[in-house]
């Protein structure tokens, strides 16, 4: 039975979802509470790697169960096995056919940076830490330039591979309140450190690194060179994985 | 020089603000980072003992400075040497009277409880979990019984001593917002646990394990058995300490 999990997981102990060497890997607690409840290792397949200290609100995997406990008692039994920093908000049986990556339609992802001049202890794993000035309104005036299919090989980790560099971004948002800055990102899906770039580039502008006017041209160049800073890892948050 | 410092801090590894045998507290890792910038060791003066996992917003000290760093540069002086889960936010150069503790007319707690059914990762070191159905217009309705000037000597750790268990709450608000509760209490001073045991009979109360019509009653019976539970210590965070 084709099993799908709706899990939350505060990254800050984790190497990312994928598993590593020497590292441990979010999808590896899950596995160990997979085998701990069904006594047989399944193997999990996630909706997308995410990067060490990265967060998920909502993250999707699924599994090939090897019997049926009732839908609505399945997150309740995995919890036991959990750590606290990760936990199943609910599970469901679905078509065999569910994948949770290839299934996905879109991807919405927030970033929140702290642009206090002393970073707040309780945001210190939960945002990156950006001590300057910024005009939310210079920010708000470029999102729409990063809406639509565009050629994104600029905002892509430099060595990273991909057939194509072309991806779609729904929408873009853009807010402040007090000090802490949140962008919502929502693409048909992402290059390796697209949205970290992208946020990098919006803080960049806010505090007048780069100019706004120049950013239709930034993303027209294709050259990472031209953009911000990759924004640091602990501000990246999973929010919701979009299917059918 | 007298020198006041305000301080945020998430107190999740440390075992609260006093210095413990055999464990870390925040005084020690405070007082460390006073000798790193000043050269030499002084003592800070808290103004609250907090218990190990207890958070603060704003937490009081102040110790005798041997010579002057400019106020405005002093948090940045002593964030260089401070972990990032203790930061100060301000410092000041006040009168010598002021003592941290002696002086305060009254302090501001903030509780935090989730009352969802699967603790959120994210609230984990920072709210207690409660997973029961609240009715937040049943605390709402008793919240007024606390104010005042009474003896609270039910709501205290049994086995602590004090000359007098009279305090004198001056307000007790209390909201819940999707799955978070959040109880805000000012008093003039407290009793050991005081705000965790009212904390934990209030959820009592909103779930129905304590009839609200009992509460003045077991106010004054002045009987610790007849309260809710001691909240536990990672829901509560110290708001604000009030000088003249």
């Amino acid at each position: 039975m084709n099993c799908k999990l709706n899990l939350s997981y505060d990254g800050t102990a984790y190497h990312g979802w994928q598993r590593q060497n020497n590292a441990l890997a979010v999808c590896e607690v899950v596995e160990k509470a997979i085998k701990d409840i069904f006594g047989q290792f399944c193997e999990v397949t996630g909706c997308s790697r995410t990067d060490a200290g990265v967060h998920a609100l909502n993250y999707v995997c699924n599994f090939d169960a090897p019997f049926m406990i009732p839908a609505e008692k399945l997150h309740l039994a995995l919890n036991t096995k959990l750590p606290d920093d990760v936990k199943v908000k609910s599970g469901e049986y679905v078509d065999d056919d569910f994948h949770s990556r290839f299934s996905a339609k879109s991807k919405t992802y927030v970033y929140r940076a702290y642009c206090g001049e002393v970073l707040d202890p309780f945001l210190r794993n939960y945002a990156c830490h950006f001590p300057f000035a910024v005009d939310i309104e210079k920010i708000k005036a470029v999102t729409k330039h990063f809406e639509g299919t565009h050629d994104f090989a600029g905002f892509m980790a430099q060595g990273s591979s991909q057939k194509t560099t072309v991806r779609t971004v729904n929408f873009l948002r853009a807010e402040k309140v007090d000090n802490i800055i949140e962008f919502e990102i929502n693409a048909d899906a992402y290059l390796y450190n697209m949205v970290r770039i992208i946020a990098g580039t919006l803080l960049y502008v806010g505090c007048g690194k780069i100019e706004g006017a120049e950013i239709p041209d930034i993303i027209a160049s294709c050259d990472r060179t031209r953009g911000g800073i990759t924004a640091e890892p602990q501000g990246l948050y999973l929010k919701e994985v979009i299917y059918e």
